[in-house]
């Protein structure tokens, strides 16, 4: 049954459309607070609730009991490739070669350094490396230490759009890199015609899908992208800091080379040859001995998407965000807010940021109010809306709260204007 | 009291010793699997008995509760910083920079791309690595990665011993990489006169400790180390796969810039600047988000090694070698065995490697026996002796268990001779 969100005009019509959402039974595989409406998936997902037992399983048995033998019998070697092929299967990768492993940002070396290795060897005088100015900036820094590493001529040129990425594609291009939903705005690339575009340039593409891996339906084999990597700790709920991924596609496998090459990526480990040897395989995208709690316990919400229609949840998502933005404007109209993020659907991905002259001490009043969401400079306040635990109603209520907060400037309370660490 | 190895001829001397032994009582901290002789927790330490608790406060309530204001009111960003705190005191670092974050060997790139950019300012011209032929694979195969990236000329050349270090050492090196115990023989390189040789030729010095730090005295400053990694999962009881850590000395903290340069280790992370600036403290060791759950549980296994006086500790670890080799060499001398690890103790670290030639079904019937080590190629039974939870009927009961293995010839039973993965 199709919610038409059009004919949403009260709380009483969120509850009706609740009652009609296919995917609000997925809410009871979560454990989130009483009284908190957490718009904060997009930055830190919530614990699903299996996930204590998962960890316990992992901690006192294959741990406390099992100890060394787990690496085989509990198959702790294996994790970091069987969770990457379930990665893989939501991300459209499976002809490819995944691995759940280290930070999004040591990914991001490992497919910058593998994407030039291959340059090298098929266009050597390509040195250009294209981001955007707005990518989430650690992407930035670790293509800034990669160039000055290698201190051989190599060269970040930023982009704003469309417009600015085909300006800039010509014969010294070797690499793009671009993240399919800003973290900021919440807009949405067009991963297959970007890529297109790209490749028509001569160039390789990596993805960072840290901000719609599990919100936005993904196709990197059907986009033809080179190199994807991204986050598990967003909208896969795997815990604080779990691990990321790396993939890189059925086409680049057996050449690409990283250059984090430690001993978990030699095609034989425990031969404990001097020399390093690629595995064929996904593995050569790994270095090291993985944190295997963190990794095992990721596992839970890894699962719960992929159970999921993608579509389904594009669907909802689509229509919470759209929700979430009409009321603001029609019941907020009065307040000085700026939608950020993008009002065509195709260029959304799941979360809305909306600037306000006062935005942080604004979302610190929310927050005490029990609506989390975040804040990013400059004065943005930024709504993660997770399909998979959120619904219409959540929107209402969120909504309403935002309208509390502004009309009775609740966010004047001297608490609120303290500026700390912002997460 | 002072134990005298060389009385102990019975197993009632072992537990007479047991009753003497000033450190006993740490056992008490950990969790061990009843009817088994632990070791091999120079691979895996076994699991703070703290650790359950830890990790479900962690999981139900950090995260499933606070979510992501944690990162703030739990702790969560200075979690790195904080333990690395910790490390520091354990191996005479509190004057440099220390972090707990990611793995050994991405830590060894991150210190080899610090020194090689401080030795391309201050002497370009040297452009060899050196590391030794027996180092575990993961160092070697980090610095052939770093240099086929790097593609400038570097070099990695290996050495055998001293005296060929002292061969290799002249105006052509830029860093030397160690690991002062070494993972299959158990040797302990002379950390203060290796460094000191190291620096007189111009070279920087790397230590790895991953199978020292916790069970060897480390001093890095009274060494004059300039930067060092290591591992906590194995003499610090940290967990499976728990983080590294990387250090670095103070008189390179200022100027050490690493290649992973990701946010973690911008100076101001929140205000998401286009360009790098590196912090000034050891955050800039840092590179992207930390797997919290596994890093939180490895501060259980810290506090205990911190609460242990070292020169004691080291005291009852040569006690149990010097026991462990005896017995075997007493009582077994009708065995074709052969002592992979140093007799002189100077030269020793905390485990005992002996070959046999059918090392491997020896190890698969010790372990299917309740006597748990581990192999490595080529044939070498390899003992764990972690004086903070085993004693010297431990150490008596192993023996008599490898006696039986042996004379019994336990280990032709079909089931050991079968190879499959070995950790």
């Amino acid at each position: 049954m199709t919610i038409d969100i059009r004919a949403i005009e009260t709380r009483e019509h969120c509850v009706e459309a609740d009652q009609a959402d296919v995917l609000a039974s997925f809410r009871e595989q979560f454990t989130i607070p009483a009284d908190m409406i957490y718009l904060d998936g997009n930055s830190l997902g919530v614990m699903p609730s299996a996930a204590p037992a998962r960890a316990q399983q992992v901690i006192t048995v294959e741990w406390g009991t099992d100890l060394i033998e787990s690496w085989n019998t509990n198959d702790w070697f294996d994790l970091p490739v069987r969770l990457g092929r379930k990665i893989a299967r939501l991300v459209g990768g499976t002809d490819g070669g995944c691995v759940v492993t280290d930070t999004t940002s040591i990914n991001v070396f490992k497919a910058l350094g593998a994407a030039i290795n291959l340059q090298r060897e098929d266009a050597p005088e390509r040195r250009v490396i294209i981001s955007e100015r707005e990518n989430f900036p650690s992407d930035l820094y670790m293509i800034e230490g990669f160039i000055e590493m290698l201190d051989q001529g190599y060269e970040l040129r930023l982009i704003d759009d469309l417009a600015s990425l085909e300006g800039e594609l010509n014969d010294d291009v070797a690499v793009v890199l671009l993240t399919e939903v800003n973290y900021r705005t919440g807009r949405l690339w067009n991963m297959k015609s970007v890529t297109e575009t790209v490749h028509e340039a001569g160039a390789l593409m990596i993805w960072d899908l840290c901000h719609s891996v599990g919100a936005v339906p993904i196709n990197l084999e059907a986009a033809g992208a080179d190199f994807a990597v991204g986050c598990t700790y967003k909208y896969l709920n795997g815990g604080p800091g779990s691990p990321a991924f790396i993939w890189v596609s059925g086409d680049h496998l057996a050449r690409a080379r990283q250059p984090l090459s430690g001993w978990w990526g030699h095609s034989e480990p425990f031969e404990m040859d001097v020399a390093y040897t690629p595995a064929s395989d996904a593995r050569k995208l790994l270095t090291g001995t993985q944190p295997i709690i963190s990794l095992a316990t990721m596992e839970c919400g890894i699962d719960i998407a992929l159970s999921v229609d993608q579509q389904q949840l594009r669907e909802k998502s689509l229509n919470l965000t759209s929700l979430f933005i009409r009321l603001v404007e029609e019941r907020l109209a009065h307040h000085p807010l700026t939608l950020v993020t993008p009002r065509e659907t195709s260029e959304r991905g799941s979360h809305v940021s909306i600037q306000h002259p006062e935005g942080f001490a604004v979302m610190k009043a929310l927050i005490a109010n029990g609506v989390v969401g975040d804040y990013r400079e400059p004065e943005v306040l930024r709504f993660g809306i997770t399909p998979l635990y959120l619904g219409y109603a959540d929107v209402w209520d969120a909504v309403e709260m935002l309208r509390r907060v502004l009309d009775e400037e609740l966010w004047r309370a001297p608490e609120f204007q303290v500026r700390g660490a912002v997460t």
